[in-house]
């Protein structure tokens, strides 16, 4: 049991803080015989990276994963596979004065509490900065899935952001890749944009934001009933994102509201096995996919590092004012999108191999 | 690792079918020197139990606990505790139609997909009834929580059925236990009653609800970041109750809509700590508990199983219409007020060991 | 992690105290469709069974294995077997005067030391008794093994009783089965059993035990290094039973005493894959098997419980004289034949399938 | 569930090939609060290093340790510690030649039968450098246990090599250290000294050891039964020891030979607590400390890598002889010694971390 660590089969810790030598991931349990480079791993890593564009924190860093072991020749061994992205850009004295002070709506207090002693550079651990290692190992993640289940496609996107949502009518796949948002409405995008501008520059503050990852193609009985269900997995993936406050399959929290004949996907058989009218249950059923998307969906809070000041308290109880100055996002979001998709490739390929293992692949006959 | 178990150092391993000979938890890691009996497990059983009002199924079980281990002179022994439950009442012809049929919106076509293989009897190991097992645990998990943290309460109720709301305005924790729903607002009581009884009746359907749980007087300093953190294991918890389609801590998905300014809750100094002006964060900060409740709220969705006829297939592919005649609850929701609880208390209770275990239970001081 | 749980995606928690209602094991992980009855398990436990002969324990009970869950027309259906054998003769006043009262080489004062609290009752949870649920979910090993390596066999045998050893010159498969020590040299049996009957009746003592257990016929490539080695795995298992106090692979301590020539065992090419020279390795090289036959020893103490005073304390610190007048094995090596047998099919059975999930069952080509 | 890990609440994973770019621990779990630097660390590995004898491989590399994460100003947080050492000396073509032979005795064969790609530089993973990850992670277990159990020592040295064994009468604690063999007997050193060296100029051989691993001062109360036993652990975590083929605990296989009466430590009373007359079980009764000397033993085989040339078979099955020319031990149980106290290290941190979640550190009076 390792707390750092999340994954079945294909298990993967994390470590490493926001400003100390290097973090990185130690990814146990790739089969072998993948191909796997490091410009691989750093394509979705750059799409993570801060600095890319005007929305996301000014922190400049290269972000350049280095594999160290489990790989030769270009080829996965089956053996552990250590990916290291060294921290070149650690200008920690931005964070001097906060050393002694806890920021309200940060871990800084409860990891004071808890351990007694913290890393206070950048947030430390619990920086959003250990996300970088997640989406490396969701990179190995991405090249095993396409190894042994070519058609899965996994894509995240933002769907709404503050009280800002996008018109589902215009949602278009290709426009996702074109924007900072990672938006597939275009047509929101400029007001989104004047928008966070506003907020950092003029508002001196922060938003939240809704992403969605949907895995399409994922074959039908992968998920392990009861407490490795598929969405249970996803679940915990997600809300173990910093920042995360909920997350939904398919319907979520909307089926509460919903009555028992509007919910149910009703199933007639198609030219290749089971289809279903309608994706209320995002896929899964009993935690088992369907073979329908999966879809999952996660809000993400607003960050507590804003320019605004607010009451909170310092080391020794006695009351201050808190202004963050650092580099911050106005809207963390945008960058949990690839954290999203990265922990959805890690979970399916966690469960075709836990299937594998369990079931050996066999499948009821339908037809 | 065991599929079928929850939880890192009270660990929870439930099995059983819902018509098999019977059904339990095999409870490990349960803390020495607690207090335990079976009708304090007991207690928590009736709570949830099938056929106590009219809302519920009206399979009529008296769903009896026994400790067939770990117990000595009705105290834990720090021995694995075996809790059963025999199944008295196991109408298994009620289910004879569905051998063949996939009802929509249930987990027999995927269980079919995934193993071949399934008992079909009432859902299987599928089956909701699975959670009386659940329920057992968090008996025992609340018996050592009250050894060892004696202030913390734990409590479920409704806040919402279909479309219908609760007024927190009205919220009082004393109306919970006073009606059929566990619902904190006994001014919806009527009206809720008048459309559950309507739905069944007449409308032949089953409808969602709303769950939420509140852990209040858990000490600060609780939960595992990165990946065992408090909201991630809270959240996988509720995930993996059946039905569950959406899992919310504090603010939740509503967090996405918020501001930063907004959202932060600012810290005070108070008499015996810090004190929160708000609790957005639903009293947990990167994975570790504040001080303040512990706030979940989770989605059930509509029971599949009702008697309005639905499009589906048989095993060999042909066409049916699927219509469930077997006892049934309209709003299954109910019933998971009490599993939700369970679930609760088997995290709070583990992350009070792991806690134990990790830091020694050192606290940082402030002030 | 569950303290009372062994093995990786084969996972079995024993649970139950020696004299409490009954005992069992929680058995998750069994791959679906493998045919599976009381009956087949049942003739494992009949081989274990105390009162089988006169070498062995007079406790007289049936030790019926009933199956609660997990299996549906005799057919396994991949969610978890609960094994439940209910204790019958729990003559416990028979030991109602060591209730406070460590016995010598007892795990009586270790258990109340950790706890505080502990059943008495013939030695609660630390009783040899615990591995009859071993056994049991070892016969669910066993059937699956059957059903996906169907050559493999796994045969245990005594080769040593206190310092009387086996000629292994005429070692003999088939006298196995054909005497009350399970020993390989029927040429010992006259003088093994005059020995044993001299220790009990005249000697009041016991005597420790050398098993060994060989797996036949198992594929080449099952094993996960490092930490997962079937070595370590099969030495983890083997020490956790009962008066276990070492265990060796292949040539084991020996090895210490030997060179590098002596000890290689030197490769060739056979008709259907490499062969060997030697199996000093005892079928494992680097934690992965050869195809060879897996070789474990694993000796037994003798047990405490004789008839002869020896010195301890009370629980007050007093001294006294403790003499163990219950129903106890001269040898309780005997018994822990076909524990072993079922550890090590436990531990094939659970790399089988651990290697179908973490590498697909690829094999590298030789010749 | 990672196969390159160990350890319930301290639990590390070790990740890096013989001849890649570095190796290193990830080690989850440690207490915060534990002052920790490189040095410390460094220590232990200097002791293992080769090069440092004339016994040993003449490979001459620092093995410096890096701390990449986890600790800040010199203490550790509580968040995992990220150990690398860097390979600087790869002479990678001293291995050209084996890249298609299978070195008997070696992992080479199954290595490649089981994943069909291996790394084949040094031997990879299965190579006996990946026990510097070990000994780095046991510094980390060492100044742990310093914080929390400060009078526990641990200490590991040679009692046999090939057929020549230590003499016990002459065994000193303090000679351990002021030999190459970390043997306790001054007056076989000259000997072993002239064998050694015989045994690879002359004889191009190799030779086996026997290592003993004894802790001091353990409190009585650690271990978890039943499948987490002290035991139990101790001997998977030898056994997982590269050419380990044996462990002993106590007595060890020797107990097999002994009568009850003889083999029973008898208890007094003494003025601290319980003591015994003898230490036949190790230290350890039921899998839980007795807080006597802890003592374990295990094999390690003869290298393989010998320059006396043995048949084997290359991948084409074509048949060829395997001398090893490479820089080889002529006894790699030297260097198991710290290997052994490391692992050691591990454990006992480990159950002490457990016992304390478990039960709190509850113990139960005598006297």
């Amino acid at each position: 049991m390792s707390i750092n660590s999340y994954g079945h089969l294909f298990r993967v810790t994390t470590w490493g803080e926001s400003h100390g030598p290097a973090l990185g991931a130690t990814v146990d349990g790739c089969p072998p015989g993948v191909p796997l480079t490091a410009p691989m791993i750093q394509h979705w890593l750059d799409k993570r990276r801060p600095g890319q564009n005007k929305m996301t924190t000014q922190r400049n860093e290269p972000d350049a994963v280095e594999i160290l072991s489990g790989v030769y020749d270009d080829v996965t061994t089956g053996t552990p596979i250590q990916l290291m992205i060294e921290n070149t850009d650690q200008r920690s004295k931005d964070y001097g004065d906060i050393l002694n002070t806890f920021r309200p709506g940060h871990a800084d207090i409860t990891y004071h509490q808890k351990y007694g002693v913290r890393d206070p550079r950048g947030g430390g651990r619990s920086s959003a900065r250990e996300t970088a290692s997640r989406v490396a190992a969701g990179g190995v993640a991405r090249e095993a899935i396409k190894a042994l289940a070519p058609n899965v496609q996994i894509t995240g996107y933002m769907v709404q952001m503050g009280e800002k949502h996008i018109d589902r009518a215009r949602f278009d796949w290709d426009a996702i890749e074109g924007n900072d948002f990672w938006c597939p409405d275009a047509g929101v995008v400029e007001e989104w944009t004047d928008y966070i501008n506003w907020l950092r520059k003029d508002d001196h503050n922060s938003v939240g934001a809704m992403i969605e990852v949907v895995a399409r193609n994922v074959p039908a009985g992968i998920g392990a009933p009861v407490y490795g269900k598929l969405d249970t997995d996803l679940s915990a993936a997600m809300m173990s994102i910093n920042a995360v406050k909920g997350v939904e399959i398919g319907e979520g929290m909307a089926a509460a509201a919903l009555t028992g004949r509007a919910n149910a996907d009703e199933i007639f058989m198609g030219p290749n096995g089971p289809e279903y009218s309608s994706n209320h249950a995002g896929g899964i059923l009993g935690g088992i996919s369907t073979g329908q998307d999966i879809v999952v969906r996660f809000a993400v809070k607003p960050t507590s590092s804003i320019l605004s000041p607010r009451a909170s308290i310092r080391m020794d109880g006695s009351p201050t004012e808190v202004v963050t100055k650092g580099r911050h996002d106005p809207c963390v979001g945008i960058r949990a999108v690839p954290v999203g998709e990265a922990m959805m490739a890690s979970v399916i390929l966690d469960h075709i191999l836990l299937d594998r293992g369990q079931t050996g692949g066999v499948r009821g006959k339908i037809g």
